[in-house]
């Protein structure tokens, strides 16, 4: 066994169009030093490939192609929905991490998540007090919900918002086309079933432009009269509206509007989204015709449109993440400190585990129009720099070049280990 | 009364992301004939704005925002659905055109549309020889369906079929990262009624990579089983799978799967999507968690990800419309015509309308794999160069620099006229 210990690096919860820049930013800067460092084995599928041996040995990547993950969207590991419980309730799970970081001299550990990951590399990151296994945990920050503490933003979310404000912005000229005969409604369904964040970004769409865009907050209880008169009165006045709807949309009821009840010909309930729902609504109400899209996947894969200080922040984090953990930190999480909005500077800062972990940081009030249908300035001022400028990935035969990695596993040491 | 004359040019039927592109191709090609044509008259909403005399007054646009509508997607004008009706059965809206032409001292008409404008156009074009009134009515084709006769493809189609193509690609990537313990089937929903042109696109996604992906096809009869077969098949050896589902897919009763007569918790019809239809079943029968989107407009007004050799194409059409127009053309539209295949070669000819009108291409059934679930290499010759180079409009703070034009409307002439 070498003095340098190595090091695992997994990707967990939903995926983004720029975690796999971290994943670069982690490996390359692991490269870089060699000397201080052994290999970074990657988890397949987040923390479950530690629990079962299943790593990736990243030494085997091209630089090229470490190089490329900078570019590729989603989660070149695989990702996992997975907390670890607490010690108390499942010791045996952190036994037998415990049981692989000994076998493959792992140190350092790098989870690159969201809130409950926050929480899994937090308890990893006691694992030094609790069980007497030293390691340096780093939780490097990722989440297109946008709703980690202390950070100025979440890598991920970025990419997001420009992708929606773009769409909002494109929907908005073709809705608007085609009002005078035809549709006078468009409903675009983003996610955030907790937090505005992403719905807040369709109403950046009429940044430069005067263009009718109402917001359904996740935090403004819906209330259809209002919002009826708030449609009626931007076609009356545009011709046309473009309703941005936040899955987690709830009536007064507390029930997310989605969840209608719809049932299909044989009586079954039918998982819907909250985009039809409201379509169908002004229908009802107003008698207007209208389209809606669902973006899904699409608003969160869409690395074609990355911002690019999106990119550029979730290749510092996991750069620093590796930085950190050299210089001996532990249970902390690189942030992203922001320095000032216009020009938006910003530089890393550092967090504690224990302030990051289950805390949820939701919309200011004061970020929401009074009426609860658009956004403030202070939004604009916020958003704007994280959808800043442009990192076009290469193309060839009119499609982006992403990388899909060939898995070169490392050799199993251990008896197989049930989940 | 000039013995030049000026032109009427419309957009008409679903906009698309290089439509303006077009309109640029007209407006600039009159401008640098000026000494044969004297000044393009937009209509306000297509035909419509020529009945009710809405025309823009094209030279009070900028040489810069007649440049930036190339960048700019959708109807600058604004667009219709209405088609002219036979002569016999509405010679008054005939006897109108020719008053606001002649009022106008229009001897030019460009429509820039689809299958029913080419309808539109065609009726106009024979003006002369049914009711005396000369005129040169040249249809510039535009339809994302690229179901129109004769030319190689249709502009507007190129973009929309590199934007479901990256698509299905990024979203291909997202649920492969998350599928080991969440979300192991993608589907998405895209346009096309009658035709399959668009979801054969989202077979492109697998140019360069072993990526799983099903179509569902207009042309083929939806089969549950045999579908369902395909879904566990695909998961099975790739732990996931992408389905693309065209919004005309029905079934062997002949109906749309997506009327599959939803009702909401008050028992009223829902109008849905087929891509929560489709979903739904897949849980059903397989037990199977996904997700789905819908892109609905956003495919089509995708202009930040426009196929550059459609842009380019879209932009040639309406340079070669006026051309032909100034060389006493009549009753034409010009077309794509492809020399060859790789590298992609075309150049402009030209259809006579005749030909064009009424007459839909379908997919050719060789394109179509033999078990009717993806595209065969014949489909990806003819698909692969229309989605080739990327044409990026200018941005600003994060977002495309699109321009709304101010309609600097013509002064009315006549009295008003009722649709």
């Amino acid at each position: 066994m070498s003095d340098k210990q190595n090091a695992f690096y997994a990707q967990s919860g939903g995926v983004t169009a720029v975690i796999n820049a971290s994943a670069a930013g982690v490996i390359e800067t692991a490269r870089a030093n060699g000397d201080k460092i052994g290999t970074v084995y990657a988890g397949r599928n987040g923390i479950i490939g530690a629990l079962t041996e299943d790593l990736v040995d990243t030494s085997a990547i091209s630089d090229a192609d470490v190089s490329a993950l900078r570019h590729t969207p989603s989660g070149a590991f695989g990702s996992c929905r997975f907390k670890l419980k607490s010690l108390e309730d499942n010791k045996r799970e952190y036994d037998r991490l415990i049981e692989v970081f000994k076998a493959h001299n792992i140190g350092y550990f790098f989870y690159n998540g969201g809130g409950d990951s926050a929480d899994t590399c937090l308890k990893v990151s006691q694992l030094s007090e609790t069980m007497g296994y030293p390691i340096k945990a780093i939780h490097v920050p990722k989440t297109v919900d946008n709703d980690l503490p202390i950070t100025d933003n979440c890598p991920g979310f970025g990419s997001v918002a420009k992708y929606i404000a773009v769409s909002t912005l494109e929907a908005s000229f073709d809705v608007a086309s085609m009002a005078k005969t035809s549709t006078k409604v468009f409903v675009l369904e983003v996610m955030g079933r907790h937090a505005g964040w992403i719905a807040a970004a369709g109403g950046m769409a009429s940044t430069d432009l005067d263009l009718p865009i109402l917001i359904l907050f996740p935090e403004i209880t819906f209330d259809r009269k209002v919002f009826m008169g708030k449609v009626a009165e931007k076609v009356e006045k545009y011709g046309y509206v473009s309703v941005v709807v936040s899955e987690g949309v709830q009536g007064d009821d507390g029930k997310f509007l989605a969840d209608q009840g719809l049932k299909d010909a044989f009586g079954h309930a039918q998982l819907g989204g909250v985009a039809p729902v409201v379509a169908n609504m002004i229908r009802e109400d107003l008698g207007l015709k209208y389209h809606w899209g669902v973006a899904d996947y699409l608003q969160r894969a869409a690395r074609h449109i990355a911002s690019k200080s999106d990119v550029e922040q979730a290749y510092a984090l996991g750069e620093a993440a590796v930085n950190y953990a050299l210089a001996g930190d532990n249970s902390v999480m690189p942030t992203v400190d922001r320095v000032s909005d216009n020009p938006y500077k910003w530089e890393i800062g550092k967090a504690s585990l224990d302030q990051v972990a289950n805390v949820e940081k939701m919309m200011p009030r004061d970020y929401i129009t009074e009426d609860g249908f658009g956004i403030t300035d202070a939004c604009r001022t916020y958003l704007g720099p994280l959808m800043e400028g442009e990192d076009y990935p290469p193309y060839k035969n009119g499609l982006p070049q992403y990388v899909m990695l060939d898995h070169k596993m490392v050799d199993k040491k251990l008896e197989p280990f049930e989940i």
